[in-house]
């Protein structure tokens, strides 16, 4: 089955600085966006809770894909560093994503696909970002896995960026040295995994 | 500080097939091996609790070095597995292990150094595997992330081996295709990280 020219996708994290530019992106790709966040968004969901995702599933009716740009991670310096932090960055963005695949795979249809987010941290350690390595790292391996699990022809890839020029005023000076890129080269990399034919892929923005 | 040349070194998980060859690897180089294990060992740990690693710890005393041979997963097909399933694999082994480093880091010596284990599924993944893949990924991105953060001259790094030869009656099938490697090498690999002078690496052996 081949997917449809025009796709209606489930964006989850919708409303921040990835989340907007992903929505143009694909609005202007001619696909229809259904939104899902905390707040502001065509449906309200909450994805570290399996019950709100499941509610989110219900109410979007059948998608082509699911993007994601959720999901937050505490950032500490490793000496101050909590088993709860860890627990909270796991579920947070790691769990929390899983759970839209792991839901997603028996209701989605054959062609769909994920689209999850990551970041460069899995490769490019920071001063206080060791659970956001730890959480990025765990969503790429889970992604390669699953790309071979999926049913049907379902697909599912990662979008990697570095830190966004539209950031740097929050994140540039922990980002110190690394080159930014606008964030809508991350959602162009959205677009790519929702159209293409690949899977079980990181696709990295830097 | 210079690491001494013979080290006191606390093995976690000294009872299975990996944790009794990097025990003889260690002993052979001349180390003292202090054991800690859910049983059969000098010391009673369950490291999925952080109340049983600070007993382990206090037990323990001054040690040069924490080689982890510990860790386990559920293994079960995408389409079977539950939320559960994934929360347990990470507490299993990504926090546990993890939960070794954030309580070493304040109370080991500036010269200490952590060898974590991991896997190959971070890079190869295999039907059923998908919760090894996940937490292998976190525990690789992890090690390089705390490398960076870690107190003194402290060290880290994750043995990321293959399937091996002494496993192969019952994993052989899953690992259909791959070239199973004797567990001495994996246990070599550990001596390599005690001894060596190298950190935030993931030593694969395959």
């Amino acid at each position: 089955m081949t997917p449809p020219k025009v796709s209606k996708v489930l964006l989850v994290g919708a409303g921040g600085t990835l989340g907007r530019a992903v929505h143009t992106a694909l609005r202007e790709r001619g696909h229809q966006v259904v939104t899902a966040s905390r707040k502001d968004a065509d449906i309200r969901v909450d994805i570290t809770d399996p019950d709100s995702v499941r509610a989110m599933y219900d109410a979007a009716g059948a998608v082509d894909a699911v993007a994601c740009a959720a999901g937050s991670v505490p950032w500490r310096p490793l000496g101050e560093l909590t088993t709860s932090d860890v627990r909270a960055g796991l579920e947070g963005k790691a769990v929390s994503q899983i759970e839209l695949v792991r839901q997603g795979a028996p209701r989605l249809p054959a062609h769909a696909s994920y689209t999850l987010i990551t970041g460069i941290l899995t490769r490019e350690p920071l001063l206080t970002g060791s659970v956001a390595s730890l959480v990025n790292g765990a969503v790429e391996a889970f992604v390669r896995a699953a790309a071979i699990e999926l049913p049907g022809r379902q697909r599912i890839n990662a979008v990697s960026p570095t830190v966004f020029t539209e950031s740097m005023d929050v994140y540039g000076e922990v980002f110190a040295g690394f080159d930014p890129v606008p964030v809508a080269r991350a959602a162009n990399a959205y677009v790519k995994s929702v159209e293409g034919h690949r899977t079980g892929e990181v696709f990295r923005v830097e």
